[in-house]
């Protein structure tokens, strides 16, 4: 019996490049608060904001502009021009159009597995953006299914690799962010392949877990498909 | 061979009031720009910016409080004081925050047809508010699936009735939207059993397609078991 017959993939920095265009949006909006406050000031209570309102937006870039507008109110204590405020739309709003720029060695390694496993795509965030993404991609074809959730939890990849196949036993979760992607996978008893990326929100860090036997950490795709056909000869 | 087994629900002002909390932030939203402008004039822009951003932020909560920030900046021509841009922000926080009120027989009919038919809740609109709502409305466990779907076109009624289910043909889909519960579901091929709500979207209005052979109109979901029936006596 194969011991993996399923693999999800996260996104967002694991599919395709996504929060270097949060920061550089974030560059933009310290620049439009310039003359009010200093940028890591301006950076930390924005952090704030988002954290404080994730139970209101969730995950994705409505939510990250509505709070930045309420940085900038916030900060300049009400005395923020409407005219930035309408600029801080605009960021916002070109930041739903940047570019879907996929990582090295994705293509072909979806490619390559494909037909072999089961493959999902298991990403948070707004609905609309993760699918305009997907489309613009040009990968969705390689796909057996696409979860878009709210929440990335154990149970959550309990749910979707029950439902879409064996179980999350014989399922492997590959993504750059130990808090949403390896952690609660490997606790829902999958494979947690950690690929780790330059660039990834503070929010998503946590320690990982090196000691448990389903982690398995990469420098890219590319070296997937050897881990997996270790897991398969063990 | 039993014509219907698969029956798909819209959520908002089908199952629970929706439409009506959004009107009571607009009015809200009227009051606060009540010094600049008349309040069929500010409406008549915020459905403006609404149509026009749609592209950019889909439907629901967080790009509709976009759009009012927008249309306050706009409306007056960059003299709104952030103090009221922030009071916008609030009242689309309040708006995410609505009880989940159910409608009239919805509960007994669910609980009726559960187990008879295969059914599925289909909506539109954010994922992370959608989810807030089912699971606050107590109706989630009698559902066998739920999709929360970007856009409701013909394509979209497909893919879930054939995925789910018996296909488009032996399905009905119940709504309040012509648009996008009725039209689209009838040109999948499947039944489109209309619940008209006094409170219905601008952009989701269209004609009935009254001459459609599997068009169907009730007064409210407790004639939907009578109605199913008859189909089924046919």
């Amino acid at each position: 019996m194969r011991p993996i017959t399923a693999i999800g993939f996260d996104a967002d920095d694991t599919l395709w490049q996504n929060e270097q265009y949060y920061r550089l949006t974030e560059e933009h909006f310290r620049t439009l608060l310039g003359e009010f406050a200093e940028g890591e000031h301006i950076s930390a209570r924005l952090l704030e904001a988002e954290k404080r309102n994730l139970s209101y937006y969730g995950f994705g870039i409505k939510g990250f502009t509505l709070s930045m507008i309420e940085t900038a109110i916030e900060i300049t204590e009400g005395e923020i021009p409407a005219r930035i405020i309408g600029e801080i739309l605009d960021i916002g709003r070109e930041l739903l159009r940047h570019p879907v720029e996929r990582l090295p060695h994705v293509e072909e390694t979806l490619q390559a597995l494909n037909g072999q496993y089961l493959l999902v795509l298991i990403t948070k965030g707004d609905l609309f953006d993760q699918e305009r993404k997907l489309a613009q991609s040009g990968l969705g074809d390689y796909f057996d299914a696409v979860e878009i959730v709210s929440e990335k939890s154990a149970t959550t990849y309990r749910r979707v690799f029950s439902g879409l196949a064996d179980g999350p036993e014989r399922a492997a979760m590959v993504g750059n962010s130990l808090k949403s992607d390896i952690v609660p996978a490997i606790a829902a008893g999958a494979y947690g392949v950690f690929v780790p990326h330059a660039l990834t929100w503070v929010l998503e860090h946590v320690e990982p877990p090196t000691e448990a036997p389903r982690f398995r950490q990469i420098d890219h795709l590319g070296e997937l498909i050897g881990v997996l056909d270790a897991i398969t000869a063990a």
